[in-house]
């Protein structure tokens, strides 16, 4: 009989359901975000780290597995030689999360795609947009999951103001503002550093540096929130800090649905500022704000009113949909770990109902899939382009 | 013997001088920041309120003029009237403030300057940038102080700003970003009130409405404090709200110096905003953030250490330029009132100066002065010239 | 035809009422406070300073009268005398502020209410009880104004609190926490200069010092807030810092109306403290905190819902009687200034009812008067006797 | 040969090393709590869900069981069954977590140390103080691992308190104040839930209900922080909210090394509050607060100088024994699970170097031990000695 993951039981409502087993996880890419990831994979409690491509390196790549126990099979050098191995076994990885620098990104989703191997992927997706397509295609063509891991989505109270706005808690949206500000490139010198360098390289990086690494983020956690396309953007990209190859800077005005104004921004050059991912929705009878560096609190204003700070687990005014992914109550604080653990937990759910041949409920599926990484690409890509035209609009809406 | 208004015994340093009598001051405008002004004169306690011209209606004039007990007689209906009356008594005022809509500041300036009488005038200067031009030689023509009311640059932690940034406590700047958010708009209803509705007539409040308001304070704010000059504005200004005349909402990129990078935002239309008039300023060795809604705090942060937070009145840290403006120990608050009232004092000092024929020194002229008046003019200008280009780069800097 | 000070048209509700004159304020003492005070006064715009004794030495009683523009022979150098000559001068004094060291204060209030001339003093009222109660009784006799400077109860979001708890917006109250924390008196040497010396004096300052300074204003600050009386007290005085005549910190459990408990604090060595004074107030169905840190804000919260955050200014939540006392838009702050202008306010309004022989509306008479002042002598006292009783129950309430 | 769990080459500095594979934790008590655990367990990657004993119904505790794919006869249905079963196995677990009511933790923890198995037991450690020593005792006599689920004391930036304070940053200890406010108990009706009736039941809960739920969390953090005991304190217990038979709130006067004066709170009645663990410690020389709905900031002051917030992961001014602890950078914020996956992490070292026979470096065992849960116990039973007494002073030291 058919191995089925999702209980026979499966209702829409409430918890998240178990599966009948954990699912297995690859990691490809051995820098720090596999590990934060494969710990928010184990808290999940959806899955087993089961093997990797974390070095060419053989000797490091089998010290690096075994901070996850893995045997030494299952370190692999390559990741083509891991999809192919990993797709014979039977007891292979059900998925990978793929790490790698930017510029691997297309080759590797596309091997584990190819063997029939369920991805999730960091961002931004590619450095070309018509990878970034392609791969949409093959996501669409095998059937597969392609997730792409822009985490901010799964924060809870991310979520709840997506669903306040949807029901009209704060009326039309008149303008949008988000930006994402860290100051961890103040110290020119940690350019140098192995993991740091690729990202100022445009050979690895791509055309951008700082836009496509969290520029993208604040415009996916933007159009995440308020439902709105965004369509246009007039960007100027600066190099703020010391000389160097690509923007450590990017500030631009935006448009959503060709009509909404709003300002994006983001730098790594603002002293401070860490994980300043700063969203505000303003509307014509209330506005939301939310701070990443404060993520258990919304602020809520309704025009008239006393201010309002909803806190996650508080109960009440939650969406079920919401409380589904917190775990602790209020004043007990979460964090980017349960975060991502939300996404771990929803991109297991599509896995599962994909294998068990199910369509999985909408609101299950409210992590960002490759459509998302795509959108992330156009976006920097249009980013160059108003820059080089010395600062016009252009389309940044991605036409699928 | 002539009238000696400062002491013998000046000194520059220390706390500033007491007069030998309070000075005299007249009020032209009788609308709510007239009063709030008028207050803060008081407490200064280098002013007493002896005229008035706050409404043409001789009986509203009247009443008016009875919250500050004025004498019948000294209840004018025009600015006019009152310039020639004032000029010509013994007791006559030092000084007048103007708070009419934008379109009279122009008339109403010149006026006082030409029988003599000193002027601290409100913001926006005036409508059309070759009035502001004309001031600013009257003002030098006549010798006479004309003080602009840019009061933000007042409250002390902004002028602590300004002293650390002078003195190199974040290095080099690299960005700069001011916003003012406000909601007040949101009910759109108030556009019909009296007080409101000039607001949005172009015929009195200009070719713009947020700019020239609050975006001007925003620009003002900025020089101020980084001591750079705004040089070059990319704008697009924007009805968010109802369909009016004129804007609402600006946004912008902007350069200092011709190469500095920055944003400037302003808007009445951001719900849970009232006073969110802030500037985040960051420098290649630590940045600076201030927020008018939490004024008495000033955010430092030196890349690598842990964040700090300044306070008003906390001795050691703060510059004695700066503690000269203050009036509470810390933890005991001071808010805008007292803002204006150090905007009073050296208006006064200066006035002082003048009448006894020395010169101020340089700290005691803080407060801003007709050239940042017309500066804010021809910001508006630059912003309305941007906008109508379609969002194109222009020059936004006063050259005299 | 006597003097009317009050308009005739006198409505109950809408903002106060102006007079017809501004009435005249004598200082009594020279220190900090009283030119703190002094400026409110002149804030609120009821109040011109005409007259003062603020030293004994006759050349600084000049020099400091000259900062408020007396003229010399207005500047007295002893309170009797002053009382005596300002009682027989037609435009003498309406009333006085009392603002010498605390065994000073009974004298002085005494010389002035026997001339008939109206007091507020400074807090704590007096270091004895028999003559804090003595007063009362002189107040009655002569039916004079006799205020007390508690001026905490006069910040516009301590009267909503106030009156919210009163509507029952709390449910019913559960327990109330109260602390005034401060960290001046950590730099130890502080204490030798003349303008604290003598709050660790026992014969200046009465048998506490940080318990009647600031002990008092919390005490105070609750039971107006709450409506409660505290009746009971267990408490324990402390020398945390070095050594000294009198306790610079206070702790002690509390009941107000017999039953409902609480916890009161204060000192002066907590370091990064300076105006900590806060007070937290939990119900059955929600809770109110207040900060004077940051006094423009008051939190709310009930039960099941998200917290909230009441700002002054903000128009629809804030009751008319607390609208009365705010001067600015919400956003533009306001700080201890203000609030001690709305004292001045209330103060000049109940003189001026006292005057026309009128009775002055009680949502105007909400400051602090004479039988609050012993009730702070009392809970000094109390506090003196739970502590050399090695830490009991005693009763703190005063007994007319 | 013998297995061996840490590394040969072991290192005192830096970060936690790895074991040769991960430990087997068995639960038992299968409420929220062990969920929790269980989850931060598996983020800390040094643990399996192996066995659990979760409910006395055999349906149950294999339903629940399944939460953490347990085999079928791995779900016990008593922990004595479970000590036996999983002590005679190969593979049996290394440890077990005991979450049940308090009643049962003493005759649970005996079973699986009379097994030879390690022990991490929730708080309060037992209802009687004679079995705390009992556990104590036998804890030393069998050489087992035998910790308390204090979490709070393993968030990075309370380790980085205590670490400050050791250093003399804020230099002689005057005074210290903790509290725990929460109101999760202001909807009543939750008492008669299953999973809160018995914390009201003195059978089950002890003499204390508050007090010894979240009261001792506030002990032993104050403890830990300083470094100094809780020797005396006088206390009163209340029940603020309806009748019930415990306590729902205790106020309490400390002192620590009988000298040092403080306050301790804790309450389930203060709406707004759900978390709010504060710990606020001053010196001659500074101040530290921290406040556990803000585990991230760490606010400390110097005298005269502004005051700073110290933030997890911003380097520079972290000890490094508190940047083992952490696993984001500076802005990305971390919460409790991650506070308990550092108390499983270094109790799965402490077993790890028991089993290999070596002592583990004291900087590894910063996790409360048994002896610590003891401490507790006698704080609960002095306080009820202190209240019962009317509230007089009483010891609360454990002399062991």
């Amino acid at each position: 009989m058919k191995e089925k993951l999702l209980p026979g039981d499966l209702t829409f409502a409430g918890p998240y359901p178990r599966l009948s087993r954990r699912l297995r996880l690859g990691i490809v890419g051995g820098g720090r975000i596999s590990v934060t990831q494969s710990a928010a994979a184990r808290l999940s409690n959806y899955w087993e780290v089961t093997a990797g491509a974390l070095s060419s390196d053989p000797a490091k790549a089998k010290a690096k597995g075994a901070q996850w126990y893995l045997p030494e099979d299952r370190c692999y050098t390559s990741f083509e030689e891991m999809a192919k191995a990993e797709a014979s076994r039977e007891d292979g990885v059900d998925a990978v999360m793929i790490t790698t620098p930017n510029h691997l990104h297309y080759e590797a989703a596309k091997a584990f795609l190819e063997q029939g191997i369920d991805v999730l992927c960091d961002k931004p997706l590619t450095n070309e947009l018509d990878e970034a397509i392609d791969l949409i295609h093959l996501a669409k063509e095998t059937g597969l999951v392609f997730g792409v891991s822009f985490v901010n989505t799964s924060f809870p109270m991310v979520r709840q103001a997506k669903a306040m706005i949807a029901r009209g808690d704060i009326g039309n949206i008149n303008q949008i503002h988000v930006e994402f500000m860290q100051d961890w490139m103040m110290n020119e010198s940690i350019n140098e550093a192995e993991h740091v360098k690729w990202r100022l390289d445009p050979k690895k990086s791509g055309s951008t540096s700082c836009t496509g690494d969290i520029g993208t983020h604040a415009q996916n956690l933007a159009t995440f929130v308020t439902g709105l396309p965004m369509t246009d953007i007039l960007a100027q990209m600066h190099v703020c800090g010391a000389p160097k190859a690509l923007e450590d800077t990017v500030m631009m005005m935006t448009k959503y649905n060709h009509s909404i104004p709003g300002t994006l921004m983001a730098t790594r050059l603002a002293s401070g500022n860490r994980g300043g991912l700063r969203l505000r929705v303003y509307g014509d009878e209330g506005g939301i704000e939310w701070d990443m560096e404060f993520p258990e609190q919304l602020k809520f204003s309704v025009h008239g009113e006393a201010d309002r700070v909803l806190t996650r687990g508080q109960g009440g005014e939650l969406f079920p949909s919401v409380e589904r992914t917190t775990r602790l109550a209020r004043g007990f604080t979460e964090g980017v770990i349960e975060a991502w653990a939300n996404l771990y937990t929803e991109f297991a759910l599509a896995v599962a109902a994909r294998r068990d041949g199910i369509e999985a409920p909408s609101d299950w599926l409210l992590f960002p899939l490759v459509e998302a990484g795509a959108a992330g690409v156009k976006f920097s890509d249009a980013t160059v382009e108003s820059h080089t035209k010395g600062g016009s609009w252009v389309s940044c809406k991605l036409n699928l």
